[in-house]
């Protein structure tokens, strides 16, 4: 594919606010937006030229809208991988492609293919029943935690488990889905690569972010690190062969567990920008929005030059409204146009400089 | 009126490129954004919630289009006089007003409201028939320019005169419209104030853009201008004197003339963003799109700290073309989204760190 030219029409299936921020920079470079996503008014499709509601399993309307297109994203990692396989059969040009899908969608088939990698993750077993928690719960020390295979996010669908706990009672809380048991790691912080890949397969590492968890919710995340480089340097050469080996075009993460002696055990990745990369519009010289748009087009990427030191503060719920209607002094503030302020919600975050 | 919450609608009068900068900056706020402009297919248009395509002269269906809004605000200083105070005399809430409008839009106000505020300008006449040429041109030393009084942009609309030029046909050449006839200027440099004046009268000004024109196109700014300071903070007195004297809501470009001796003379204003603005964004705390939302939601105005020297350069018919689909690293690139690269459009910037 030729770099898309100014004009050119970018599909993003999900309306979130991955999505709306990605609109925003697709604009900012010259193109038109155009939204897929089941919610007739979601935040991404208030910034787009153009929305078409329909649910990602409706491969019919998908594929007619994506022939409108000149390329088609995804900005959640839940996009079904039959309707971009279906894309991809129909030769839409699919940025990144369906693989990174299929990968990350499962907890075991993610690990499994990190580990295929090289990559160092938790040890981990497949659970499709209670009577195959208690070997792998002993083996891993006695401690462990149960989540769903699929669909988890923000620390949903997932148990500490103990051994000699009520194994059948934990599954059923999980909705009996088809699991995986991981072993408890000791981690000193934790932090996430956010690599760029170019459609020629250059790629590119932003300075990696510390990030802060509360109840499995990002709270902030900060750079410098302040890890040793050689470790940071680890971390990206095991980003770099995931997007290599996925053949990966666009913006991921990957989130790694750091322990005390300077291991790295890799958690999950995601296909698409992420939380702990929103930062970078403010602090570098391309941010990850952009650098998304950028590979997608076919353009080369853009620096990464990190300027300050910076920390991004996610605001959650009725958080936003400390920070809306008053002075900037604060930080550079964006919020993301959803109606409903619940609780623990992702409403907005907030970038500020430490140097 | 209270500030504005997110989800608010702001209503912007105007479609093209300041407009869509403007959307952008308040999507990032949390606003909905809803563009009232002429054209079906408008960049502003483009990134909005809502577009009503609508003369601008149609009061009904831009009073119907206003009572959807929040506030409405105008991203161009041609917007007619009266359609403002039709909104406002039925409670819209327009900001700027319809005094910024009035006075703007005629140079001979314009010059007349300035030195009326205790702001130089070049010395001016108004011009109704070629007859009333001759004197002043005499009195400014034999040469002066002929200005349409309204609707010039970009050097439209001018033509230089020497005394003793058949003035008969210059004023023919601009379509024997109401004129003025200005006094030439020897300046040195021109700079520009970019100022914003929140609801509550507060104000605050950026570091003064020196601006280079070619052809009467704005082709580069840059920060800082290199004046003394005193001469800036006289630069932004005015500008506050002015903005004051208007009951200024938003941001609002005030250019100067700046004579050998550190003599200020005010050329005209602009009651909106201004192209001279556009590094503000990446190179300030706050960038001009961003304050003037903050402005006209009723919120606090933001710091407008500037974090490094900058340059803005204009991107005018296919120069946008050296830039799309290659390396970011010559600066940050926004493209408009314009359809048809005239020679001279402005359809893109670059914006250049220059420490």
């Amino acid at each position: 594919m030729t770099p898309l030219s100014p004009g050119s029409r970018i599909g993003i299936l999900g309306g979130g606010q991955l999505g709306r921020m990605l609109a925003g920079s697709a604009a900012q470079l010259g193109f038109d937006v155009s939204i897929l996503c089941p919610e007739a008014d979601c935040p991404a499709a208030r910034v787009a030229m153009d929305h078409r509601v329909a649910a990602y399993t409706d491969l019919d309307a998908v594929l007619d809208w994506a022939r409108g297109c000149d390329v088609v994203t995804y900005e959640f990692e839940n996009v079904p991988v039959t309707t971009a396989a279906h894309l991809i059969d129909h030769e839409i040009i699919v940025r990144p492609g369906a693989a990174a899908l299929e990968v990350s969608q499962d907890r075991v088939a993610e690990k499994t293919f990190l580990n295929q990698c090289g990559i160092d993750t938790a040890r981990f077993a497949e659970i499709n029943t209670a009577e195959e928690i208690a070997a792998p719960i002993e083996r891993f020390g006695g401690a462990a935690i149960l989540k769903t295979r699929r669909d988890g996010y923000d620390g949903k669908g997932q148990v500490r488990l103990a051994a000699g706990d009520d194994y059948a009672e934990a599954l059923r809380a999980l909705g009996n889905a088809p699991s995986i048991l991981e072993a408890m790691v000791p981690f000193s912080c934790e932090v996430s690569v956010i690599i760029a890949r170019s459609a020629e397969g250059e790629s590119i590492c932003y300075d990696l972010p510390r990030n802060d968890h509360t109840n499995g919710i990002l709270r902030r995340s900060v750079v410098p690190s302040q890890l040793d480089a050689e470790v940071e340097a680890r971390a990206c050469e095991a980003a770099r062969k995931l997007a290599d080996a996925l053949d990966y075009v666009g913006v991921l993460a990957l989130e790694f567990f750091v322990l005390e002696n300077g291991d790295l055990l890799a958690n999950e990745f995601a296909p698409r920008v992420h939380n702990s990369g929103h930062w970078t519009p403010e602090a570098c010289a391309t941010g990850q929005f952009e650098q998304h748009i950028r590979a997608i087009a076919g353009w080369p990427l853009g620096p990464v030059t990190r300027y300050h030191k910076a920390e991004m503060l996610n605001l959650l719920g009725d958080e936003i409204f400390a920070h809306s209607g008053v002075s900037a002094t604060d930080g550079v503030l964006t919020l993301y146009g959803k109606r409903h302020p619940k609780p623990g919600r992702k409403m907005g975050h907030l970038v500020r400089r430490l140097d």
